[in-house]
């Protein structure tokens, strides 16, 4: 019983559809291809305001590609602490801005705190010697499995627009936010200030498929030659925009990453008190020592260890296709220690 | 009747059936597969010789990131002046390698003669004020539709041993070499001196993957964190890996190639005096002045002018599932030119 | 009276004579000159053990390019947070290393503490999500004026062995060390671990001339070639290295060094409890409201309030030709409030 | 005798002077001296329009930071194919801009022929497959002595203009263009359509100082930054400064280069029909046969051989304090032979 992460899931059918569809007549090659060319109006639609939207293959080359356009190699890209930009990329957002540096803000349950945030931008030093403030990023739901309130992004908003920063949220799990908060897509993202959004949406059933979607039309100036120079232009690009088009336009996208949500709700309420943050997307994260994490392993679940208390406390992620008996199996498991 | 390129085809069913065949459980993320795990031995298997095997999904990436293993940033290496990484991959290389230089060689047919690299390299200084020799690549098949005997490449190799550089080929169409040339892959590779090829599916058959192969492992001790840092690390690796060894594994892979060069042959016998290299691959190049060339359009017929040369060349690209009733009405317009 | 800093400081007249006897006939360039060629003997014979040692403009240039030569690009260099490297050099390193990250360690009065920093490098994630661990940086004397001990050092060059990482010793101030310890050069550099040393001679009294001094040769094949591409490489290079020659071998070099030192003494008794930390370098940091920081502009004391408490806290810097009549006047003044 | 780089000469007096007088009291650091400041305005008035100009110490920083402040990392650079930024750089303008790509045009006798810069430019691919056109630089005087009018000039200024690419120039050796052009600095550079240009100093006798002049203030936004990260801020900065004001300001700067122009003129015409380019700057090349090279050596002269042709043609370049004898004793050995 896997709850290692979303992203060990397979494809839905749905996607797999969307696949052998595209996989027709000769097509158009490096995008020029009929799926390709609906991207902006099938992310235009669904986000109720006009984007430009590109496919990439992998959520870093979403966040990457992105907070390249947004700074210069000597700028400072403020992220949480837990950023998977920051911690799970291998300096991938340094390679794509030839070195702009992440500069990790404290969070609360994962989400930064907008004072906290807009005191230390605004101490930032701005003499030529240091690097030089230049973008936002928060992820959306976050690497706690929490989320941000719309009027918690906007307060964020607030300070990159006073400070004259762009702002870029990390969507790897958007649909999990969006499913949770029951809000519109712009709710979360340009109606509070966002510029940029790496939509994700292979952990929620694709089979390798994110977007990048510029609210602000002015900062894409230079995405498609980044892309192409990072080499996630695929010559067969049909199949990336293809299975984005098939998440947009079904209404399983969101369904199931409402009842994964709903899933991860059930195992937080057994965890009782061993809950480290509140459930609001498809993660849950429970201190829980050594010898009742190997109890679970013992019984068959499959999961990682988190943070650097990895001795005591675990996470637990839930699929698009995850079995409900699974989760009965482990809520039943934790109940038992509550 | 489409002659543009060989990614504007589609999967074939044997690579569609390994898709749907790798989308069952949920398994580990970003290599930890059945598939995935598999690739070095399927590789090795099929060179005949113990390599390292990873993939990636585009070309450029198994280009730029064997190049970024091959040179410090401030080396040359030394490609053919239509090199696909020099012209057709948005400085790519120079990205992943921290600014290595690309130095073209002239060629004929597409063929690096390997009396002028060898003057070239030797010419080339030495001293702390010039980039400094780090590798060589060529291309097989060619840019030009032309193939490298096996005692071409081991000319080259040769060069690179005695100058103690890696050599490395950028394989996007190597099924195709193998098929024309009727020898074993290890003949044109590590045989040669060959020590790492960007083993290309996708022209021929795939939906999207390429192996970056190394014969000499000692050069791969960088890989793993180029890729993920580059963000060609797919969290759901096995769809990657499962087409690679679809392709290594069925008979189809290597019958695909070598009907696509078998109707390039046609082609080229209808071309007659019109053609400009032999036709060695699944690629035709003709000289043909824009009137005729709109008379091919006008019968419905797409194809790419070639060079700088536009006006009176052209390029005819047979794919995997090209109809052959397609190259039928195109012999058949230009043999009546011939 | 300046106390802003002692690069407010003119060169010392050794300096200025240093420069004439080097200003005689032609000579080879880029380094092919009697100065330069003595470079390596002269800071061997100054540390009692072979080193390569060569010369570049600034500190700078120093620190990016040792740190580049330690680090791949996705590596990390864990330095204190107070580190020149991390908030003065605006992404110098990120750009010499192409794209290594720096990783703050908090400090106590400046200094890394080693067990701390201990368990932050056994705790970094190596596995291939992460920046990998690649270097340790220290500053002596440090940024808040304080020192290591050579047994504090050694503490943590062991630490550096322990990991596998090369250590590196920003110096900008490290003349101050030595003279403020009364221990020979060797005893905090290669005695104590220390790979590489950023050797300063501007701070105390050259024109504009560093050193990058290699204690493992190892380390140093890439440096020529990295200062070369950096630019740093001058034609007229006899300058900067008949500089570092005047240094090493007269005695005014530790003579100012010492001067200052104690000067910053009486500095550091006169302030009483207003000092932050204890003055062991040329340095002394006194919190002070900015009332008493106004009081002190007008008896005219030129300095800069420090960190992220500027409004109560400043930073007094004495130069190697600091007039006396200065610091009994700061002393004066402040020894009226303590 | 030396006529191996007019960089083997000294610094002159009135630089040693400028030197001995900007080293008096305490000063501002990084630039903010009475030195830095009047840089903008003597630039200014000696080129007879508002420029913005910044002190670097070598002319390859001069070099890298200008093209790096006008070429995105993907551009395309055309410059000559003996350009110092192209052979004699390491790298640097790779480093400078994060992978821009130099794109050598032929030349004759040094000089970029303007018909066949906008034949290359205009063929050059625009799609987003390749490196784009980004900006020009060309090098007056070239590395071959000779020169451009200042028609030749503005006419590659129109190509620069007609597609939009700004224009650099590479002025190591602009004192002596100006000299032997007897035009105004004017004439060459902003009124023939040069955006930004390294203005070369030390050559012509400084100690080691360049500076970067925009013409086009738009362009140099980013200039400070870049200078800072790339570590050629100086803290003393005083010491570029005031050798450069020295220059702009005192007559034996241009008596200098004119000097240095006519006794290469008087080699050129001893040189007879060895003489491979017209003698217009302070360099000579020979054609020579290894056999009267080592007679030259033999009687103690010092050069280095030329290019790929090295067994049979050397450069001869005069220093500002070259000795006239040097001079007349190489016109008598070459009138023997011519």
């Amino acid at each position: 019983m896997k709850f290692l992460s979303d992203n060990t899931a397979p494809a839905t059918p749905e996607i797999m559809t969307a696949l052998a569809q595209a996989n027709t007549a000769a097509t158009g090659s490096y995008g020029d291809d009929d799926w390709t060319k609906r991207l902006d109006s099938a992310f235009s639609d669904w986000f109720g305001t006009p984007v430009r939207a590109w496919a990439v293959a992998t959520g870093t080359a979403a966040n990457a590609l992105s907070l390249a356009c947004l700074s210069p190699p000597w700028g400072a890209v403020f992220c949480s602490e837990e950023a998977h930009v920051l911690r799970d990329e291998c300096g991938a957002c340094e390679l794509q801005s030839a070195g702009a540096r992440l500069v990790p803000v404290a969070t609360d349950a994962g989400r930064i705190d907008s004072a906290q945030l807009a005191r230390i931008v605004a101490d930032h030093p701005r003499a030529v010697h240091s690097v030089q403030p230049a973008a936002i990023t928060l992820t959306q739901a976050t690497e706690c499995g929490t989320l941000y309130t719309p009027d918690q992004i906007a307060a964020i908003g607030d300070i990159a627009r006073a400070q004259r920063l762009p702002l870029h949220m990390d969507g790897a799990r958007f649909a999990n936010a969006v499913a949770s908060l029951h809000c519109h897509p712009a709710d979360i993202t340009w109606r509070a200030g966002v510029d940029v959004l790496s939509f994700g949406a292979t952990k929620n059933g694709a089979m390798g498929a994110e977007a990048v979607v510029f609210f602000n039309s002015e900062l894409a100036a230079q995405f498609e030659l980044r892309r192409k120079r990072a080499a996630h232009l695929f010559s067969k690009m049909r199949y990336l925009s293809a299975q984005l088009i098939a998440c947009l336009e079904g209404d399983w996208f969101m369904a199931h990453a409402e009842r994964a949500n709903q899933l991860a709700q059930r195992i937080g309420v057994a965890a009782g008190p061993a809950l480290r943050w509140p459930v609001q997307a498809n993660m849950a994260f429970l201190r829980l020592d050594t010898g009742r994490q190997q109890q679970l392993r013992n019984l068959g679940f499959e999961f990682y260890p988190w943070g650097t208390e990895a001795e005591s406390s675990i996470r637990l992620v839930v699929s698009w296709n995850q079995p409900q008996s699974d989760v009965d199996a482990l809520c039943e498991a934790l109940s038992a220690w509550s």
